[in-house]
């Protein structure tokens, strides 16, 4: 096999066979073929396309370069959850206390943040002492005795994918659907999933732009689960404004643990219970979602979702006295009032720029190397639709470098349009794919 | 300007401009841009092709990537010749003497064989002495004085190109039109050109396989040409059969002479006629290629073209006394007849295979380092069209190697096909292109 036929026949429209597909993501990840075909070959697939069964295979041909975890001793389904990346999102923090207060095991590989969207390890990390880095038998223990944990990626899962991200990167083949949808299912595969919820964000905040884009991506993300044997649910959800109100680590901890006790933004709160009721009904342990949610609102009222998130805060180390006096969280030295400038409807908040500011506040990272301030970032005042009167305060900087507030002030000001009138037609959930 | 800003433009269907062209190319061949990205924008090229004008753009700029050779010390109009490829193909070796001989300066640049077709040096190095190694100034001398010289490429032309050859030959990007034909010209332009005759093959023999591809090419190369003020003439020609009778050094050496005297192929001369008519005209030597055909015969029917071509061959060290005396070229120990099995009419001739062959015997290089056998090769001695009856001579084999006699007789039959009936419909010159 030679991976020159390889490029002519995708090139040429063709198929790629089972063989072939595994043929070059096994021999590239190797270092057996070089840098020049790969890229060719994805700019043919990028105008070609990949069909199902070879977007399928590709997934696979990914999750077979690597580890893949072996989450077999852990009793009961395991359902992943994965989100495509938006500003202010604590869904996962929410989420898994929830789903492993009724018993549903959760065991998650989470990452740090990078650009204008935050990672769960970094929140997690405003609890002094707590930690990701676990071995995988102490991670499978702790799932097996709390229902939850979550760890670093320390295994080399699919390193096909980060070979290949890497060079999509670089050579414009990152737009194609089969290599994105593929790229994500790989490494939740590899992570040990038996069923995997997927948060497809759309929006000005979002990887996809609209949401015809947004559905295509999270329909291959559902036929790719269909195919290799694991339920794969999509949930498409609104990134045209930062979900819930806090945008920063520290921040997002707070207002998740405000969820979690009936206090939180009604936004994040209705997103956790969509993606919430569809784990809870792949898990099997409700038979319609509408159950599911009631069964996760009970989480919340009777108190054994947070004391779930206690627990299992405790387990990695953390401290949990910050559970219950949430004033032990970093705090940032100074709070200022953002106040607009106009009166009329708030009809956008540009999600993505708003990240961007609480990047550089310090909230995240400009680059691998940046470290971050756990303290810092933006509390929303008011959201899309809100009515705002000149001089209103619309939103909050938390800041410990007093010489970054003016500009980050600016910055929120221009990213909130606000407009004479407002007919709000975005919804927060705009399909669920299954 | 980033490297990557164009692999999506041209990606996204745009338009390079001049800038961004010369940006590319030049940055890759000083190494700045890796080769990874360089193959990904030739499969966007592939799939959104390029311009005219890109076309151009991209052509002067693999020129201005490396030396160009200043032919401006010649007098008079530099008219180059340049065959696309074929099997048998002594038209250089026919055309420049002639061409001399109405004084044209005839100032060529050659190469050597590789594969299943011969090159001009190697055919020329039947004459013992005779060498292509001259300064750049002993090379305009020979010109001006004698009106043609031909030298191998020493000075460093369209590095460009060679570097682009090269990653294109192993990642699926040679098929395309803008590449291919700038490719051509920008080693032509290169090498001092002023006006360009192009000889463009179709068929089995050919890169271009159908005479649509053959022209689409040979129009692309024109419009380069006029682009860039270098008169550009294409000649589509047939490379069905092998041209001539002789593939193989020396063989085809003393089939070109024979032309030069009025007794070689008439397909040949045919070709050569058409070929050298519009240099002639190009040159503004002659107003029609009908008055240009006339002056080029007068030189075989007078002996100045033959007299031409033993002062060239004298004047770079070659043994003159081969042109009166033919029997002194290089001459196989064997010549074997092939005999036709069946009885009927040639109907095909598979120039690729039969060039193959001859390869095989020795007359060709497998691999760049290959040394070849000057002597060996194929005379056919029924072309396309002919009467066979079984047991008729059809080639004759001229080998050094009596154990490679069998296995090409074998080639040579296999590669000749013969039916009852054949009403030849294949021209010799299927259009000129202006």
């Amino acid at each position: 096999m030679r991976m020159y036929d390889l490029i002519i026949k995708k090139r040429n429209g063709g198929e790629l066979t089972t063989e072939e597909i595994n043929y070059f993501v096994e021999n590239y990840t190797k270092g057996n073929i070089p840098d020049y075909q790969v890229s060719s070959l994805l700019m043919a697939i990028y105008f070609q396309k990949m069909n199902a069964r070879e977007t399928a295979d590709l997934t696979m041909a990914m999750v077979n370069s690597g580890d893949i975890l072996d989450l077999s001793k852990i009793k009961g389904i395991k359902v992943d959850k994965h989100s495509t990346g938006g500003v202010g999102d604590t869904t996962s923090l929410v989420l898994t206390p929830m789903v492993a207060a009724l018993g549903i095991p959760v065991a998650k590989m989470s990452g740090r943040g990078l650009g204008h969207t935050g990672g769960t390890i970094d929140k997690l990390e405003s609890f002094k002492g707590f930690s990701v880095e676990m071995t995988e038998d102490e991670f499978i223990n702790n799932v097996n005795t709390k229902k939850i944990a979550i760890m670093g990626q320390t295994a080399d899962l699919a390193p096909a994918d980060k070979k290949l991200y890497a060079l999509r990167d670089v050579t414009g083949t990152v737009d194609n659907i089969s290599l994105i949808s593929s790229s994500i299912m790989s490494k939740k595969i590899a992570a040990g999933a038996d069923c995997i919820v997927l948060d497809v964000k759309v929006g000005d905040g979002a990887f996809m732009k609209t949401f015809e884009d947004a559905k295509t991506l999270g329909t291959a993300m559902v036929n790719i689960g269909k195919s290799v044997n694991r339920n794969t649910v999509a949930v498409i959800s609104d990134m045209d404004q930062p979900l819930g109100f806090a945008v920063g680590n520290a921040l997002e901890v707070k207002e998740a643990m405000d969820t979690l006790t009936g206090k939180g933004p009604k936004d994040l709160l209705e997103l956790c219970l969509t993606l919430g009721s569809n784990m809870v009904v792949l898990a099997k342990k409700a038979k319609t979602v509408e159950e599911a949610k009631e069964m996760l609102l009970g989480t919340i009222k009777d108190g054994s979702a947070i004391k779930k998130f206690r627990e299992f805060v405790e387990a990695q180390g953390g401290d949990p006295t910050f559970v219950d006096d949430r004033e032990k969280l970093p705090k940032a030295k100074y709070v200022v009032p953002v106040k607009s400038d106009r009166s009329g409807y708030v009809s956008k908040i540009n999600a993505q720029n708003i990240g961007l500011v609480a990047m550089e506040l310090g909230a995240g990272r400009a680059t691998k190397e940046s470290i971050i301030d756990l303290a810092v970032g933006i509390v929303l005042n008011k959201k899309r639709g809100e009515k705002v009167e000149k001089g209103d305060v619309i939103a909050y900087i938390h800041a410990n470098d007093e010489s970054k507030v003016e500009k980050a002030s600016k910055g929120i000001l221009e990213n909130y349009e606000i407009k004479a009138e407002y007919k709000d037609e975005i919804p927060l959930i705009y399909d669920v794919v299954r």
